[in-house]
């Protein structure tokens, strides 16, 4: 594995491997030094043209607690953003010769493009409304954790679907560890065709909701009333918010975040027991280690111009810090 | 001591212990390597609601030299200040599991919501109007690098006290430490009845300046004048303003800066020998790490569902970084 | 040398130090372990007026490659830029006591001036139209990498010579290393007067280009149209944009960054085998990484109010990091 790009091109085994690697790094996460130096003097950027708080933070503490150095670029509204194409932009970061590129773009296909252009290892932080695929890697962690296997589990994935590239890794992760994944939203909100395409179940209404295993509820973009998908968030919350009525005592809830409370969940099922909010952040970190672990730890990726490796060049410097 | 919350909740023992700490970070800091491993491995959140040069970075690089890894959350316009709720993002950054939270927030109490939310450590950087201990204890230690002792001192805190969390914490802080505090301003921006309720005096001019030790001005913020606070910023300056002919030679002057060059302080005073104003920077920082250090160096705050302790855990990855 | 603030400042004999010190990074960035131990415990500040993501993440990066403790302030739109003079912002940042600060600000002149204001050395990352000596540096590094040494070379800058400060410290560096200056551009974007104040040449169209041996491109402000400097980009790509046409095979390009596609570079010539832009990034990390190491390394700058040396003060809060 060189990239982490999509779980589309994931093989189960790929998948298996990040997540037992997650679990050693659990462990790390419970000492009192959280921190290995694996990837010491090695170089992570991470590179987000979309803001964000809880994926750009999970990947940089994991970066800083393999003991990588990181450079992190918010290139909402930067010279990065106005002046310069993405391939310029990935030529001048790979004259850093960084180990991993973490990017985020709003340009379905962006991270695979970057990939094409440099010799780093990239990893797909969210492109456009393609994938996220260490999201959906955190969320089968998650369950993992808590039901052993996913074979055979039922998930129910609620909410705007069409617009959600969490919802596309998810689908295609759980499927891939052995889920029966049903989606569920307004029709305008569910891709057509997906039923076909995919192989999962589609329901416009929560009535069946019982038969789920887990609730996978998806964020609502504000923006989507004023495009007219739903006629407002209060009419999208009476027919999809999953909340105490609706949610089975024996069923577990996820969600991406950041929450909306009062429009996809009601507010007292976020903080419930059946609530794995909390432990898929938890995951995030763990889970975002063990990619950079997978991608970077113990690759030979030495090119051709690099001249004699490192241990026959006595350093001229002084000694590796 | 836990969290570092308020002034209000902290005893002069407390204080004191905090002080001597600042003072062998002192030493450090004028080493070559101005860095001790204490806090290796473990996790800083720093999270800014408003936007802060002085206090993030003063924290920051603080949490840098006791060997911390750092996340620095801007909230300012972001994500977190939008979609989610404080509650929500708390839990979110506790997944991480972090040593401490720093945050700043504009409502008061936000830091005392959070540290009922996490497990983590607390520290208030500033809450509304309330309070923002930080400040005052390195106030604190700053005079008594100078005058030894608070005991006694007349301290003259100047300008718009009603809005100023600094205010009140120094207030507090002073008054712990044994000074006498009068508050000075106009009688729009002196709390009513602060005087009964706090045991300080109170002056509407500066016609007694003279009797002061140390004259302590608080920035005076623009948009006090659109609120009709004061007249106007001349009009305020013509007043209050701190400048040579008010301030005696053996006064000494202090500020929180940033200044308003011009408004509360004379050009001349700020950088004339009575001003205390890059003192008081250069001690924010090892009043920070003695903070850091006492609330986190030492703690044995294993929680239950922790497992068996870290040096009973053989490590699977690697030795600790 | 204690600071870097101006190409014209410098002698053929300190530019020829850091050059050569680069290439020993050079060699430190082709190891596993890019990473060097010499400024452990130091501190550098980068202090930033104007959005900046290739010199801040090149001297940021450098920084951290060094091991030293790095501030990063972004003071677009920040409380620093608006509140506080220069000159107040030095004197905060100063009382942390950084071994350097590296300042971006767009007044002609701001490095000096911080120089004149702190005892950390000063790294000029560009002040206004004036200079811009670590970029100039980079390039005659890139160059001499390319072609061994500049005696004789003969370099044509392109573009917008008036409005830049790489134009200016480039011309002033590629001179004191023996190249031969031209100057060309429109009549509205070249100094008057400048032949004879620099003794360079000056052309107002690239009819003579086929002379040059290196072609370094300037970028292109969009501003500069509604300025009425130029009537229109397209008018200017026209006259002025190096494209295969005008570029021959035995030139070498180069542009400092971020390239304006299709205005004053062609897309083809960009990744064209002449073109040294991606390797003019690659050498902006080593040749800031040698100039951090000139200015702070082995330095030895005792402050006379420090008392006694680290080595004779016994730590008493714990070894060093």
């Amino acid at each position: 594995m060189r990239h982490l790009l999509a779980v589309e091109d994931l093989s189960r085994e790929q998948a298996e491997r990040i997540l037992e690697r997650a679990e050693s790094f659990a462990e790390v996460g419970r000492r009192d030094i959280k921190k290995v130096p694996t990837l010491r003097g090695r170089t992570i950027i991470s590179l987000f043209y979309e803001s964000s708080t809880r994926t750009s933070s999970s990947f940089e503490l994991a970066a800083k607690r393999l003991s990588a150095d990181l450079v992190s670029i918010k290139a909402v509204g930067s010279a990065v953003d106005k002046g310069e194409s993405l391939k310029d932009t990935t030529s001048t970061l790979s004259a850093y010769d960084p180990a991993a590129i973490v990017i985020r773009a709003p340009q379905a296909g962006a991270a695979k493009l970057v990939a094409g252009w440099t010799d780093a290892s990239v990893i797909n932080a969210g492109d456009g409304k393609h994938e996220h695929p260490s999201q959906a890697l955190l969320d089968v962690y998650t369950l993992r954790g808590r039901l052993g296997s996913l074979e055979g589990t039922r998930i129910w994935i609620v909410g705007d679907v069409s617009h959600s590239r969490v919802a596309r890794s998810c689908l295609l992760a759980f499927k891939l560890m052995g889920a029966e994944v049903t989606l569920c939203g307004p029709p305008t909100l569910i891709p057509r065709g997906i039923a076909d395409a995919t192989g999962v179940a589609v329901r416009y209404d929560l009535d069946e909701l019982a038969e789920a295993d887990v609730v996978y509820a998806l964020r609502m973009q504000r923006e989507r009333m004023s495009e007219s998908f739903v006629p407002s968030l209060r009419e999208y919350a009476a027919r999809y918010q999953i909340d105490e009525r609706r949610l089975g005592p024996r069923q577990l809830l996820m969600h991406p975040g950041p929450v909306n409370r009062g429009v996809e969940l009601a507010p007292e099922v976020i903080d419930s027991p059946q609530s794995l909010i909390t432990a898929q952040v938890e995951s995030g970190l763990v889970v975002r280690m063990a990619i950079l672990y997978e991608l970077l730890a113990g690759s030979d990726r030495a090119r051709p111009d690099r001249g004699p490796a490192p241990a026959e060049t006595p350093p001229r410097i002084g000694q590796p810090a």
